[in-house]
């Protein structure tokens, strides 16, 4: 894999000082139509051996460039906020808008691969890793993100004959550290190691770009050239949507059974045994959001269902129980101006809180699978991937000590209607019907398809659904509360 | 100031239960109307002592509402990220946008409070501490921020007699933390500080509302009612603007002089001279940016001047000087729908940067006393109230480790004109003139005024500004590096 990267490609000083205005201006031409056209963001990930020159050529990129436009990031320990966050949080936090351009040093790659080469994981762990990763750069490149990821290389002799060069330097002496001479030592097991994540990591939409790190010139020309190239194809493709879709389309069931016409909305609980369970399962939920292991985790809930179905009472009957402190409730309405120049699931990532809290989504990233599958707002193609990105995006929170409990509330088509009547004759403002309302009605059956597959595909082990029969409010709230108080138990 | 929340206020049972539905009803409905007009954030604290029953008030406010929209907050000790910024940045960051509410508990009154009750600060760091509060108050209120301070006051004989009762019940006697019982044992150093904060800190725009906290009737219809009152007045209010400026217009120096026709625009520096000091400035830079020391503070760069002074060119050479991962240059354009939403200063409070950094603003918050003043994009009590608030910001930032220095960039009117014909004749894109740039020089007299009143306000002994004569680029861009190095060396 390394051996084109051992050949000792060199650029002589005359052909490198008459290549860089060239390429310079074009960089920056690149970059300004780039900005204006806010067309995709730009990810460079910037990987590779110790003393192969990233930090020099990411530095000569950012002098070529307008370094406006760019931020590069490097990543020490998480502070105390990106600990109490999946191990990704941090990454989402940085990604660059549409128009400009992020490069990372070490990026997602390092820690995986600094703690197999060290021997703090196993292989499984690297493994997976991998795999998180591949799913993660996934997204982005189906997201419209242009990903770059330069892999610095150097043989064990070169890497040698270099840090003993910057050593002699006082000027560069400063360059080497306790690290990088540790790193010199593991030089095998750190170039297996990389091998295999290159290898596994190497897609069709995000290979690696393996450049050989001796010679400045030669790095700083490849490197450049390779930017410039994709920036410049990437902009003046056609607009035309990359992803044709020739999977059979999704269909309600044959024999018109599914997991909603299967649930029994004739669940009723009536007022007096409801006022003893509201508060035995209040009581509940106040007590467990006062034990002190609920400090080392965070409760995020999802209520989704159709309008009408009850999910504002539901969710100020579980504030209710909770001190004001520990939740905060995020209605998500269309996204902002910043949040539609980023992935889709970019304004979830943003709210996650720290640990020890109580965050209630009022509708949530299922939107993408539900009523931006339904109106049309997506492709099919973006919902049908959704699927597989959101249930990574659940597996890394519930991985990190968050509980996910995600509650879809079904009422019948009748029960929707009669509520939509009374509300019509109330003069109390809160409870208006729009025409939104009257028009999703008519598509009942579409979002019944749509909530059935959303259920068979995002209801894992980690984090499941859970149906409830909301005809009868008494009764929806209390398997609302109930449920809850379980998967708090349990975690705690 | 205490004695009219020490009469034993308290409502029966029966007057509660008549009263509650209505208000209730009228507080969502308020609500609501505040969330569909986005006119205003509403901010309201909750201060007091303990035992009063702050939590459970403002646990039922969120109960009456639509816990949706509003956030409740409490503040444990910093995080990392937050202390390594100003004190005031937590507060920044959780500041609810137009047509939402935020509670917070304790607030940026708690800390100065309880520093000098436990005697671990003077009264001068208290009185200071008052000076800031009243301060951003001021600037939250003249934003248009709704600000309600509620203090839950209780007689010492009533607090003891709250907590015997709390402690008592055993549903109740968590909420008695070993810390109430210390403040408890402080109640008179406690009331005395407290009274002292309140007498200083009530502002006509933002008075302190003292709520007698032993009857929760009493102090649940109190709170609820005023909240009320308070959003329904300002929804209800003509939108006029509510300040009306008598000051002087600023005007031009009489005698034409100022400081800028007082620079020396001929300075020059010969190329070769030129190029020994920028090795010598962008060496002695880069050396200090790999101080150990610069790892505790942070550098803020700020570069303001008319369009074609060449502050691009300027930060170029700043950053050619400096790691990659080590800056991040921040281009100031329209602030973005989520930072409309929010006082003028937000999108920069945002940009704060941990330490170990160096933050280059191109263009800056002196837009509202520059391009905004002039253009008429906000009021002139607006900019007018701007200066104040900028030295506060950047006083915040200095005592917190973070050294600002401020640029700015001047030509000369003829030296403007050589250079926009210049770029005019370029193919290179990059330096195209937009019509815009041609309006702007038409106001060149304008901009003078407006400059030279910025300096003379916003210069201070903490941050004051520096005056490059830039008709020359070469002596421009030494002088920014010098003045950077020198400011970075004396504060390492």
């Amino acid at each position: 894999m390394f051996e084109s990267a051992e050949l000792g490609h060199q650029i002589d000083k005359e052909t490198y000082r008459q290549e860089v205005p060239t390429l310079r201006e074009a960089l920056l031409e690149a970059q300004l139509d780039l900005l204006e056209s806010r067309k995709f963001p730009v990810v460079i990930l910037i990987g590779g051996v110790d003393g192969a020159g990233k930090g020099e050529t990411v530095n000569k990129i950012n002098e070529w460039m307008d370094p406006r436009h760019i931020d590069t990031y490097a990543f020490g320990p998480a502070s105390d906020e990106e600990a109490e966050r999946p191990r990704m949080w941090r990454y989402w936090r940085t990604l660059p808008p549409k128009g400009k351009i992020g490069i990372y040093f070490g990026s997602w790659y390092s820690d995986p691969i600094a703690r197999r080469v060290y021997g703090e994981s196993k292989n499984e762990a690297l493994v997976e890793a991998m795999d998180e990763i591949v799913r993660f750069e996934k997204m982005l490149i189906d997201e419209g993100t242009l990903v770059l990821k330069f892999w610095f290389h150097l043989s064990r002799d070169k890497q040698k004959a270099r840090i003993d060069k910057l050593k002699s330097d006082s000027m560069t002496r400063w360059r080497i550290s306790d690290r990088d001479k540790k790193h010199y030592k593991l030089y095998d097991k750190f170039k297996s190691v990389s091998e295999q994540m290159l290898r596994e990591t190497s897609t069709a939409g995000a290979p690696w770009i393996i450049v050989e790190g001796f010679d400045a010139n030669y790095r700083n020309l490849t490197v450049g050239k390779h930017i410039l190239q994709a920036i410049r194809d990437r902009l003046d493709s056609a607009q035309a949507s990359p992803h044709e879709l020739n999977t059979p389309p999704l269909m309600a069931s044959a024999d018109n059974t599914n997991v909603l016409s299967n649930l029994d909305l004739s669940h009723k609980l009536e007022d007096k045994k409801y006022g003893e369970k509201l508060e035995r399962y209040q009581g509940k939920l106040n007590e467990l959001s006062r034990d002190p292991k609920f400090g080392k985790l965070s409760v995020i809930c999802v209520f989704e269902g159709p309008d009408a179905a009850g999910k504002g009472g539901c969710i100020r009957h579980v504030t209710q129980a909770v001190d004001a402190r520990l939740f905060h409730v995020i209605p998500i309405a269309a996204p902002t101006e910043e949040e539609r120049a980023q992935p889709y699931l970019w304004r979830f990532w943003r709210r996650i809180p720290r640990h020890g809290s109580l965050t209630i989504f009022d509708r949530s990233w299922y939107g993408r699978v539900l009523v931006e599958r339904i109106e049309g707002f997506c492709s099919e193609y973006d919902w049908m991937r959704a699927y597989g990105e959101i249930n990574d995006f659940e597996e890394q929170l519930s991985l990190h000590n968050f509980v996910v409990v995600k509650f879809w509330l079904q009422i019948s088509k009748d029960e929707q209607l009669r509520r939509f009547d009374e509300r019509q004759n109330t003069p109390y403002k809160r409870f208006k019907i729009t025409e939104e309302d009257w028009r999703n009605r008519d598509k009942w059956e579409a979002y019944e398809t749509a909530v059935c597959d959303m259920i068979d595909r995002t209801s894992t082990d980690h984090v499941p659904w859970t149906l409830v029969e909301a005809n009868d409010k008494n009764y929806a709230r209390i398997k609302v509360l109930k449920t809850l108080c379980a998967r708090i138990e349990k975690a705690i």
